[in-house]
């Protein structure tokens, strides 16, 4: 006891922890980790193993040797820690869209006869592409409602249920223990887009109930640039899913080179090519960054976050015209706020200028993203400062920032 | 002129320059570039650009400011100078299974009222697999004949034929001209599969008339494992192609966020999800491996390698048992030579605990991968006298080898 007493630690902070872990750049304030994720000092020295070792000294002989073979189950292993999925039930692979498109065709597959995909129209937009070709392809049609309307138009023709778990513009949340409910009651399946909320809140998806569920790799979880996405399946579905995309790493044997197809036995039956090996290993190592923080904490964390900055704004921004578009009641809001405001994308500009990093949304939306795992209170206030002496200096007035350019 | 002949390198081999840029372990000769390119220089250096300078410095800036947006094309367009496709015709994205499952249907869904996908039964399975399901889901069937045979059995039924140029256990080339002649005289597609011939010997697409092409990045590209794949759709078509997996990033204004999907007008819209930022980058690097040296050099350069070791098999190899499974006649020959022996999986254990590395593929094909960038005529001298010496002394004979496991 003695000697633990030695290092005292009842004030640590964890999140100074994890922030300690990334490498941010010096005079930038990043309020984009739900777009893309900051490069951690684990995946810079990853980087340099996978390629010099393990792919250069090791050349093919890393599939055994450094286990190339099993990264997407590992990965997916480790992913389902944080969105409450027991292990077997992940894969790490893909994009988000395709496995989006395995997803939704594998659950439509368990419900034949039915002939309804519903979804929110209010979606992002890729899912809802995504839905309407699996529609095409599998004879069904896509039905779209407001997220909050989904329970009221369930009924015998549904066969899949589709929703973002978290909105892209506003950050509200939608209840998937309910609508998870209200799907099952009606005989139809719900296939659930994590993207926004996998890292940042719990998902709870055994708990829930969910089906299936797709999300990204590079936002909360850190993975870099075009990460590889994720896919569950609940256990109870395994065994009865048919990928659309049967390609040989989802094959039960597939060193045998049979001529027919047969799914491995577990999640594996989602992969499709042959594993993206170092995206995978780099996406590996930045979920080590969560490190022993729990989502219950990061959820905490988050709340802290946002609801610091949505406080500011109420006592210093309103008057600018700003509206807050994302839910102010905590329950209801995921990690990120966003404010709504004719002149977004130029402020947004010149935020930029100023070091001070978000983005935006067609048509007015200033989108913050609060990453528990490196955003500080401090910084919460000081995007406040920010904005309030940006319009107060009328700086956003720019000819510059009249043509739109912007990505994820 | 007298500064230029002061440097004079009449006899310098383009492939002693191309041999150097690679990351090769001491000790090891390496038959396998046809299963995982190796490492070179360039890319060792990209990967920490990517990181730290890309990713770690630019955040969510470098899809402007270090092109992250138009690495598909970027990388595509570089492949298209190996393949024989003009600019604006091909992508790099996704795996070769999901390109490939793209490219199927969307040629299928340009020959509607037809019935049939007709293959080569002894194609590489996964190009079988995912036929197979795109045929599922589109209505069609799938014959699968002999590679030869292909020609004789086209008719008014038959939408698209599915080959690969070269057969990933002999190496035999199948010709690409005669086989779109016959399919569009039948009124058919033709989509092709590259995997072992892009990077190594002519494909001449544009030249040949072939529809569609996908091949693998991983292999005579030398993109890392799990690179990036590729797909080719000739220019006459892109403007009618329907992507059956339609995400946002071949959408053709992605970040305005439209409800409905329009494709991009080009060759963008076979993308899908998000970028694969950092492996592209790898696989942009990795390309330039190549330089000037030109497609036909390398074929010849192909042709040298296998010859050689031919000759050594016949001279000295087949008392042991051996057949020569790959084509000896040069012009059907692609870039790797197969031999077939009862006890090959053993035998291709014990080389590699020699630091000669191949690959085995199922029942008995031992694959001598000839990678023109860096393999040399001394090493294919020396696979044969190690093959000989293993023979000799029937070193093959260990309990350790009775246990198959290999990979791609």
């Amino acid at each position: 006891m003695a000697e633990q007493a030695a290092f005292p630690s009842p004030h640590v902070d964890p999140f100074e922890l994890t922030r300690a872990k990334f490498v941010l750049p010096p005079g930038i304030r990043y309020f984009d980790g739900n777009s893309l994720g900051p490069l951690s000092k684990a995946v810079q020295m990853q980087a340099y193993i996978s390629t010099t070792h393990e792919w250069g000294d090791g050349l093919i002989r890393s599939w055994q040797g450094a286990q190339w073979n099993t990264l997407p189950q590992r990965v997916g292993d480790h992913i389902g820690r944080l969105v409450g999925a027991a292990p077997g039930q992940v894969v790490a692979c893909d994009s988000t869209s395709v496995n989006l498109f395995k997803a939704l065709t594998a659950a439509a597959r368990l419900r034949p006869g039915r002939r309804l995909i519903v979804t929110d129209a209010a979606s992002f937009p890729t899912d809802l592409y995504i839905a309407g070709e699996v529609a095409r392809l599998t004879g069904l049609e896509v039905l779209n409602v407001p997220a909050g309307q989904i329970p009221d138009v369930l009924g015998e023709q549904v066969a899949v249920v589709l929703l973002c778990h978290v909105d892209y513009r506003t950050a509200e949340i939608y209840d998937l223990a309910r609508t998870a409910h209200a799907a099952h009651e009606a005989g139809a399946l719900l296939v659930v887009d994590l993207s926004h909320s996998a890292g940042a809140l719990p998902c709870d998806l055994d708990a829930n109930g969910v089906d299936f569920a797709v999300g990204c790799g590079y936002k909360y979880l850190n993975g870099g640039p075009g990460a590889p996405a994720f896919l569950y399946a609940a256990a109870r579905h395994i065994r009865e899913c048919e990928s659309p995309l049967a390609g040989w790493f989802g094959h039960a044997t597939p060193f045998d080179f049979t001529e027919s197809y047969v799914p491995a036995p577990g999640i594996e039956r989602f992969l499709c090519g042959t594993n993206q090996v170092l995206a995978l290993s780099i996406l590996l190592r930045a979920l080590e960054v969560f490190g022993e923080v729990s989502i219950g904490a990061i959820r905490a964390r988050s709340l802290e976050l946002t609801g610091r900055f949505i406080a500011g704004t109420q006592e210093r921004l309103l008057r600018h015209g700003f509206l807050i578009s994302s839910p102010q009641e905590a329950a209801r809001r995921g990690s990120h706020v966003s404010l709504r405001h004719p002149q977004g994308y130029a402020i947004m500009q010149e935020l930029a200028q100023r070091g001070v990093i978000g983005d935006f949304r067609t048509p007015d939306f200033m989108r913050f993203g609060f990453a528990p795992l490196f955003n500080t209170l401090e910084e919460a206030d000081e995007l406040v400062d920010q904005i309030d002496r940006i319009m107060e200096e009328r700086a956003w007035d720019k000819p510059q920032y009249a043509q739109r350019r912007d990505f994820t």
